[in-house]
C-alpha cells in the first residue's frame, strides 16, 4: 500500500526509507496553530496536514513533532541568539517532545499523541557556543537534533526516543495495521 | 590543534565534522582484544588504537565501543540470523553500551571509560523481522544503531546518547582540554 508522507522534513523521508516503505512526499502547505494547549496544537496540525493532501487508496501521513518546555512550545529557533537562548533554558532540566501524528485513507482516520520526555546534562556556555556554531539546530524544533551532535547534551530519555528524531515509529507501525484492517 | 581518528567508523568522522574539529582519519588496524572483563576490553582496545598511530604534535583518538548484555560483550552480528537473536535478547531488556575512549599526544596519554544504560521495549516478533530486514544492524555493535531506526526500539536511555552512536563527545571534550593544558 502506498503511503503519502505530507511533511517536507528529510528525517522522516530518511526513517521511512528505511523501514522500505513505499511513499512519496507531498508538503501540505496547510496553515499550522501555534497558540493553544501544546498537545492539542501538535495532534490539530497533524490532522490537517493529512487531510490537505487528496490521494484515493493511498494512507496521507501527516505528523507535528515540537518541544515544550515551561508549557509552551518552542518552535525553531530564529538565529544564533534565540538558539543560545532555547539551549540555556533546557540546560540541566527535563523538556517534552510531543508528536501528533494523523493517518487517514480516503474516509478512515487516526490519530495519535506521543510524548517523550529528555532531560539535559548541565551544559557549560562553552559547549552551548560550540553547539551553536555548528548549525545543527537550523530548522529544528527545540533547536537540537538528538541523533547527531545534539545526543552529546542528554543525560536521560524517557519514552520513544524515534519520536524526538520526528517520526514516532511504534505508533505509526500500529495505525498503519489499524487501517489496513478498517 | 590537528587531530587523528584511529578508527574508520563513518559515525564517528561524522560527529567530529559536524564538531568542526581539524582531523584526519588513520585506521589503526590493530589486533583487537576480545576476551575478558568487558570494561577493560573496551579501554584496552582504544588505548591500542590510539598508540598504533605515531603523528608528532598531533592528538591520536582512539575508541571501542561494545554492548554488553548478560556480562558479555555481543559484537557485531554477522547475519541476519545473527541480528535476530541479538534483538530478541535484548528485547524489554537494560543492556549496557560501553565506550574506551583513548586520547594520546607524543608522550602524554589519557583514557576513560563511559557507561550507557539502554532499555528496549518488548518488540513482537513483526518489528524484529522489519528491523532485520532494515539491514540497518550491520557493522553495529549490539546489532542496532540507536541514531537510526534503531531509536524506535527504545524505551530509555540513562547516560550519555552520543556514546551509544559511537562517539561519547562530553569525554572527548575533558580529554582534549586536559591534553592541550598538559
Amino acid at each position: 500500500m502506498k503511503l503519502v508522507l505530507a511533511s517536507a522534513s528529510p528525517r522522516r523521508s530518511e526513517m521511512l526509507r528505511l523501514l522500505g516503505i513505499d511513499f512519496e512526499v507531498i508538503p501540505a502547505g496547510v496553515a499550522e496553530l501555534t497558540a493553544g494547549d501544546p498537545p492539542v496544537i501538535v495532534v490539530e496540525n497533524a490532522i490537517r496536514k493529512a487531510r490537505a493532501i487528496e490521494r484515493r487508496g493511498a494512507l496521507i501521513l501527516g505528523v507535528d513533532t515540537d518541544v515544550v518546555s515551561d508549557g509552551r512550545l518552542l518552535g525553531k529557533p530564529g538565529d544564533d541568539g534565540d538558539a543560545t537562548a532555547r539551549l540555556r533554558a533546557l540546560s540541566g532540566r527535563t523538556h517534552e517532545v510531543l508528536s501528533g501524528i494523523a493517518l487517514r485513507r480516503d474516509g478512515e482516520e487516526r490519530s495519535e499523541l506521543v510524548r517523550t520526555e529528555v532531560t539535559f546534562r548541565s551544559l557549560e556556555a562553552a559547549e552551548i557556543e560550540a553547539y551553536v556554531a555548528s548549525g545543527e539546530w537550523r530548522d529544528r524544533a527545540g533547536g537540537y537534533a538528538i541523533q547527531g551532535l545534539g545526543s552529546a547534551l542528554v543525560e536521560r530519555v524517557e519514552g520513544d526516543l524515534s519520536n524526538v528524531i520526528g517520526l514516532p515509529i511504534p505508533a505509526l507501525g500500529r495505525m498503519i495495521a489499524d487501517l489496513q484492517d478498517a
